[in-house]
């Protein structure tokens, strides 16, 4: 029993070594290529495998960039877990949070612009609000619930509920700035999470006091409706 | 004189009538077959006209895009600034403005659809957003101007100065979410507008309040800056 157990993990290893391959190669190549011109037989003779094997591990092309997603987020994660032990103020967690958030994908920005040629469509199985790209959103907003929770702010429950994935929406803001950011080391992109972190908090501090309810419930129905359109949009473009 | 110049007028007139026959069967080619499978020959042959002819009223379809942009624009001007007269709060002419934004632009709702999946493209020369589109741009702001100015409401300079521009943002959102709207009559986005349009006006009072001016200045600072970086993204991908 533990011998097959030790087989199976060495074999699930070399799977995931396979795996990282024909993810490294898939990333080369549409650096080059971009996106489009790129097809899965380039991406399975780079890397030196059959094109069966190749499918078997990624269905499509569309599967390697929600691969590329998911190791982003799993870099984002493993870089700002940690560090928000040090952090108690919803600002300071939000600022470590957002840096980071830049820092683990500069390896990336060139192919980030090649990317967002097709993800920002917002039919393309590419776009991060799509359904495809649930598991890591998912993944991400738990974080931003974690920014929130771990903090000392004080927000009332209906704001609370929400914010987290108001958060990830800015966050997405912050990075689709990034894409377009060609000022050296992408200073830029610091300077505007500075500034909007700061903002953010103060725009959150203000809508918790007890004289905004109104208005604050009021944003937040908003919030609700337009989720729903957005939901129904994409229903109907499945039986479509 | 006199003759000559109703000659010219003549055959001013008879220009416009051809732009207008060339428009017209661009909007139903494009209906029919997409914006990037239609090609130039394809309108002149279904105008009846030659290609040089065409060429010489159009540059390129691009030039149809923003042709037709124009008219739905000076078509909303047309319905908006009589029904303006009487409408005093913001809150009225706000909601006058946006609800004849949507039905003046109702005809053309398939067509929107079939654009869009061209002009969402941040680099493109149909994206609202673009340098190409800034006479129409220009005129749609000032029908916002138009829109704060002709209010009793009190908003402090600072604000006011840059309201008109974050108006036809707005209106910029909501007409998006209009073209993916597939319910009867477009019910959603009017609810949309009617929602949105009381919680605009709702901030717009509480960030004219004298206790807001820290955060509102920080606030447009921020638009500043946010602008400033599309302007200099927009030069560099001139150079390159």
């Amino acid at each position: 029993m533990s011998a097959m157990r030790k087989k199976k993990s060495v074999k699930t290893l070399k799977g995931d070594q396979t795996k990282a391959l024909i993810l490294e190669t898939a990333l080369e190549i549409f650096n080059e290529r971009g996106y489009e011109a790129t097809t899965m037989r380039a991406i399975a003779d780079k890397a030196g495998l059959s094109l069966g094997n190749a499918y078997y591990y990624f269905r499509s092309k569309e599967y390697l960039i929600q691969a590329f997603y998911h190791r982003l987020n799993e870099a984002h994660l493993a870089a700002a877990l940690p560090a928000l032990d040090r952090d108690h103020t919803l600002k300071a967690r939000l600022l470590t949070v957002m840096r980071l958030k830049i820092e683990t994908m500069e390896p990336y920005h060139e192919f980030a612009g090649v990317l967002f040629k097709t993800a920002a469509h917002p039919e393309s199985p590419l776009n991060p609000f799509g359904e495809e790209s649930d598991p890591v959103r998912r993944a991400a907003i738990e974080l931003c619930e974690k920014v929130v929770e771990g903090s000392n702010a004080r927000i009332p429950k209906d704001l609370r509920a929400e914010l987290p994935y108001l958060i990830w929406v800015y966050s997405m803001g912050i990075v689709l700035f990034w894409i377009h950011d060609n000022s050296p080391r992408h200073r830029r992109t610091y300077r505007l999470v500075d500034h909007t972190v700061d903002l953010v908090d103060k725009l959150i501090t203000l809508a918790s006091n007890p004289l905004m309810r109104p208005l604050r419930k009021q944003s937040l129905r908003l919030l609700d409706e337009l989720r729903n359109a957005a939901a129904d949009l994409e229903a109907d473009e499945e039986t479509n």
